[in-house]
């Protein structure tokens, strides 16, 4: 596998683009993505049970074939009634008729103020026109990304390539939004975090199964604020365009994407609402790698444990009453919790007892690795060989400003 | 039932007291409760699998009688391993000892900092000395209220009086501590706050259902933060000292007892860490009650809410995607989500769309009462009949600051 600098039409037979229609005051606000040809595809949507109009859409038309996307920032579309599967219906087809292709083959997706009916005058002369830009390279790239961000500050994108044994090399690209009301707990056909993966490569059919385990190791293990969007929805599409022989079970196919979706779901919770800090948690000696899943998100869910991370605090406790709450088993007498950060790290239980006396050194060694921007945390449960990694952000006073100033 | 100003002293038979030990620096941190005689109690325990000392000795004791309570704040014995449990222990052998009764009769409960050995000296040289100063009225209340609080700001008690069918007058009054890792989830034998609530009322048998009955209408549905605690325990103790007919049936009885659990519930969500608001929120029109209760602790539990509430934002989609996440069926065309503060009101949502336009005089109003201390929420799902209530509080700077800048 090889990591490249590149976007979503880095893989053959890939357009996008991302332009300023007016739902939002300045920013850029309406994206496509078009690939050639239809793409196979997998969709999974949020589990919550308040769906937003686009995803309602998108659930009743079982989509497994897609060829164009297209997504809007600055509301959306939740909580909207019945004008809102109109608008989103509207907006399926306005795309439909910019390209030539057929309703069914489109994909909608909205992000943004909840309870607002999008202004569909604008949006509709912004879908003809987006049509006509739609290009290939980094900067479309980069203005689709950009266009399809809310509270976020950077935009994300992660991209590789994988040489298949007949020598056809394969690319896979993804873009995310996500910053608040991030704590996805997706499946295929029920997801949450707006994320999209192209690739050229060959596949024979809609990978659900695979998809959703990619999913369950990467979106599925974040966690920013514990509230699940109405809203999101994470797609992988699959064009053909680099031909070669389909890898609907080609494991170095299948790390690529897993690598992909790893790092955007990383991204996104690096970009997490006031977040200072990313905590990257390994969870082992679980009875399963469920159970060592579960444990991952209720640790990097729990408040506690964020604002103790933001304050440089090595308070160990408040991870284990998390692991307690998660409800899975673990043998105190052999939990182990260390954490670190730049390869140096510190043991903070261990043999049943606490290992760091206050005002030690090693508690001032644990504070000063603590301030850094990247603190890693290994909690072993001593009962068995499941294992997950989990990723979380600190909670700050900036989270707090943000989701009490503005409505979003 | 008649409200009165009074607390753990005041229903006949019992004794407190709250004197500093030398846990903390200079705050009181150790309280005795003390019944004449053996009181039939029923204890519940916090459900998280990673339980404090004082817990696990509690529970393998099965308690159904308890004569006496040592209490003390600033430490939690929690995750201190087998020196722990020797701990608490000991706690309740000292008492014993200093009160002249059986240790089965004590129990025993911590509360502070996880993961740090109790100072025995101090704490058993102060066990001596309050066992000689317990006694009974405003002041001994005030002191042992005291003496068990941590980042709280504000004592919490409250009591009432019941006059029976044959005249005799049962006093039932309690005291509770709690600001953060709040999230109760008890169950008796099994549960989540520290709470004591004594009544001179006479039971022939442990209470547990009734109980559980009463936690689940007050502590279980109050929420400060999602964490729940390794050591929170909640207790009701009967020494009969009033006389009469035994009350385990009787309604009026267990009207008040609920009327105190409510009140002290209430009041550990007011002093919630860096809580300004309180926020009342009443379930109705679900399947059942159950989901009622399920629907009210997501909502009260989300941080989007919470910090909207804070922002004296009327975002009722923070509201409803919390309702969405609960799982519980909802009706959306019936779905009606009211906000209101000192008697006044205004519909956020009703008949399946918003009722609030941006910048209308309505949503001028809705902040306006958004802005008071004491928010009321009222969500109809329109499905059934099932109803709860849930107390919660609004996500500050200062809970972050409380968090993130004292280890506690």
């Amino acid at each position: 596998m090889n990591i490249i600098d590149g976007g979503v039409t880095t893989p053959k037979g890939f357009k996008a683009e991302g332009i300023h229609c007016g739902i939002k005051r300045e920013r850029l606000d309406l994206a496509m993505l078009y690939s050639e040809r239809p793409a196979i595809a997998a969709c999974a949507y949020t589990q919550n049970k308040m769906r937003a109009a686009p995803i309602e859409l998108m659930i009743q038309r079982h989509t497994d074939k897609i060829q164009a996307f297209v997504i809007n920032s600055g509301n959306a579309n939740a909580i909207t009634g019945p004008q809102g599967m109109k608008d989103a219906i509207a907006m399926s087809d306005s795309a439909a008729k910019a390209l030539g292709i057929h309703p069914q083959l489109v994909g909608v997706a909205s992000t943004g103020v909840i309870g607002r009916y999008l202004p569909m005058d604008k949006l509709e002369q912004g879908i003809k026109n987006i049509a006509g830009k739609l290009g290939s390279g980094r900067e479309y790239d980069h203005r689709a990304n950009m266009a399809i961000l809310t509270t976020d500050k950077t935009i994300k994108e992660a991209a590789c390539q994988v040489t298949l044994k007949d020598g056809t090399v394969v690319t896979i690209a993804g873009m995310a939004k996500g910053s608040g009301m991030i704590s996805p707990s997706m499946r295929t056909k029920h997801a949450t975090t707006l994320s999209f993966i192209t690739t050229d490569a060959v596949l024979s059919k809609s990978p659900e199964w695979k998809w959703q385990e990619c999913i369950n190791k990467s979106f599925n293990m974040i966690n920013v604020d514990g509230d699940q969007s109405t809203n999101d929805i994470s797609v992988l599409m699959a064009n053909g365009a680099a031909g070669g022989k389909p890898v609907d079970d080609n494991h170095d196919f299948w790390e690529a994407v897993l690598y992909v979706s790893q790092s955007l779901a990383k991204q996104v919770v690096l970009d997490g609402e006031g977040a200072t800090k990313l905590i990257e948690l390994k969870v082992t000696g679980a009875k399963s790698d469920k159970e060592a899943r579960t444990t991952g998100r209720w640790i990097i869910s729990s408040s506690l444990v964020k604002t103790a991370i933001f304050g440089a605090d090595p308070n160990f406790g408040r991870v284990l009453a998390a692991m307690g709450n998660s409800g899975s088993e673990f043998n105190i007498d052999k939990v182990r919790l260390t954490i670190g950060s730049n390869g140096e790290e510190v043991i903070l239980f261990e043999g049943g007892v606490p290992q760091v006396k206050p005002c030690s050194e090693e508690e001032v060694k644990a504070r000063k690795l603590l301030s850094e921007h990247n603190i890693s945390m290994h909690l072993d449960l001593g009962v068995g060989n499941g294992a997950a990694e989990a990723w979380g952000c600190d909670l700050t006073y900036e989270y707090v400003k943000i989701n009490a100033e503005y409505t979003t």
